[in-house]
């Protein structure tokens, strides 16, 4: 199943994708929050869909759509997972995942602007494969992992180059940003998405391919990170762990290209959709 | 006000400490939620007890205190904030304040257990003030900052040492295991503490002190704080700066000494109560 969620920021309702079109699940009776998650929610939507299917009434074709997750807790986001951006960004990769934080204050609709901070000079893309997390636990073993996935999410893991490498501390300050984290359009039930080791990873700066990956080149793959992340982390029902982006960003252009306002970037990884953002000035 | 919330994890109502007692606040009807904060709900409150006072039902004497917060946003944390702390890490300072984040899946109450993580030799306490923020702001003045604090919350940053230092990448990974972010007992308005920068912070391992600071001694202030992170991070309300440790968390005895089963930590910080904890082996 495709979820999303439709209408204004703050008063988003779900639905759901089917046959490319967008139909509306207020019906349900539930929206897709962590509790609908960990409670047997997608089991409950499917035996509904079952039933009604594309007699529910459509989403008017001019609705935003919103997150695809109601109240998502956290997002994990793994750092320098693809040789080929490790290489681009200048760091030097670990032995282990690295693992950081983005700040909640920074989700953002899949089709919303991106604000670019005041004092900006670096704001960088990165799509991303999100992993979106339906069970909780800790210390969960490897072959165990994919039990606690419940399906897949588009992540732009927007940062601000400067801030993370030359502001002092940890990275989070460069990548906490309100409007950093646009997620969606659709939470993707994992079923759909039988090999997330074989995606196509892409983004477009102003119609011009910047990103051109797969999902084969990750280092660390879905159930090891999933493992790895519940070490450091208890993990829960609508937790995403962000894995990380191929070459291709800003920083790794030769020179580095970094985000301006009216810049357009669009991005997607196959079988999630695809996002699409106006870069905004600060104050607008 | 100190405004706290009793009951079992998940089902806590709000309360307010008047004259050393815990009275139930439930007639108010409002939780202390972000919203709360954000529209003017500490003036409801102040009105509903100036006319309620004393005469509210007590909070039966064995009941929990929770968290004082609904459903705070993030926590910000501010690294290597007072100079003694410094060299006891062995970390290097900064020239400007290190932040990083929390998960909000750590929360815990302050009198709750706290879990040593399945592979953890290095768990450790940091007593800290925390800065609760009353209203929405990015990039705020430090002439405006005291505008957007709402109060203080005492914050024990419990932290791995290891999976900090020696597990690749930020910080992040020794900050956010289940139960290391106990805050409470209360949130204390700003009008009760005029002086956030001349309070003592104590701590005690076993009835022994270990932590015995002052926030005269912070390198960072709060009016500078609150304006820094919100350079980086929209702030809202109900999110959290905790604004660092001082000297005598675990890493910095001699020789270091780490958290064990068993343990009982109590701290406090003038005018905001104080926390204790007794620390639990990982599956108990």
């Amino acid at each position: 199943m495709k979820l999303l969620r439709w209408g204004n920021p703050g008063e988003e309702k779900p639905g759901i994708l089917l046959n490319n079109k967008r139909y509306d699940v207020s019906a349900l009776g539930e929206d897709y929050t962590n509790e609908f998650l960990g409670s047997g929610g997608l089991d409950r939507l499917a035996l509904f869909l079952e039933k009604e299917g594309t007699r529910l009434p459509e989403v008017p074709a001019l609705a935003r759509t919103g997150i695809p997750l109601a109240n998502p807790g956290k997002i994990v986001c793994v750092g320098l997972n693809y040789k080929d951006h490790i290489r681009e960004t200048g760091f030097v990769g670990e032995s282990e995942p690295i693992l950081f934080l983005k700040a909640m204050s920074a989700l953002n609709g899949p089709y919303d602007g991106v604000t670019i901070p005041k004092n900006s000079v670096e704001t960088d893309w990165e799509t991303e494969l999100g992993i979106v997390i339906g069970k909780t636990g800790t210390n969960i073993e490897k072959p165990q992992a994919m039990d606690y996935v419940a399906g897949y999410i588009l992540h732009n893991d927007i940062s601000e180059r400067a801030y993370m490498k030359k502001r002092g501390g940890t990275w989070d300050k460069g990548k906490g940003c309100n409007t950093f984290a646009p997620l969606g359009p659709y939470f993707v039930t994992k079923d759909e998405i039988p090999d997330p080791g074989n995606l196509k990873v892409w983004l477009k700066l102003n119609g011009e391919y910047m990103q051109n990956g797969t999902t084969a080149d990750l280092i660390w793959k879905v159930p090891e990170l999933t493992a790895y992340t519940s070490e450091f982390f208890g993990l829960f029902p609508g937790d995403i762990i962000s894995t990380g982006s191929p070459a291709g960003s800003g920083i790794g252009q030769m020179p580095p290209r970094f985000l301006r306002p009216g810049d357009i970037i669009e991005y997607g990884i196959d079988g999630l959709g695809s996002g699409k953002q106006l870069m905004r000035a600060y104050g607008i």
